[in-house]
């Protein structure tokens, strides 16, 4: 039996899957951009090689725009797209959920 | 630098990293009540084993309950906790941003 139509929430976790996504997402929301060396910072501990394959499935998901500065030396920043910042009903969903269980 | 505080979303991610989990409460939060093959029909293409530690863990972290009838043959159900029970505001608010972005 083939699935026609995927779950909403199956599709979600698709994308999303792994237990790095989420935090990526959510440390360049609250910052609005962020270089690599501050993400690598706040999505302790995740590895450097992860956090950039993480990276490029999420800018291949137009989930974040990459920018890259012709500076000296070379300055990149990562922001959210437009259908990312929509996620923050579902962070502020989990934050509450998240507070109230695991005091 | 350690963390004193973990972020919610990192907690979140914590106990529901990996791909299936969420599919797994989703799927329980649809039926109230489901067996185990029922379950591993729905959360497709998940092996056996790998379904069976899964809900280990989310017994362990107390989002599901376990309960074995004494039948011949042996029934087993899992349902959610109350804890699991109130994760339906963050599913629906995934649900309403996946249809969205995934048309």
């Amino acid at each position: 039996m083939s699935e026609t139509k995927l779950c909403p929430v199956t599709k979600f976790t698709q994308i999303m899957g792994g237990k790095w996504k989420l935090r990526i997402i959510n440390a360049i929301r609250k910052h609005e951009k962020l270089r690599f060396g501050k993400l690598h910072a706040l999505v302790s501990p995740i590895s450097r090689k992860v956090l950039t394959d993480q990276l490029k499935e999420l800018e291949r998901d137009q989930l974040i725009i990459r920018e890259q500065f012709a500076e000296i030396p070379p300055r990149v920043e990562y922001s959210l797209t437009a259908a990312a910042s929509q996620l923050c009903s579902v962070f502020s969903e989990i934050e509450s959920w998240s507070d109230q269980h695991y005091k």
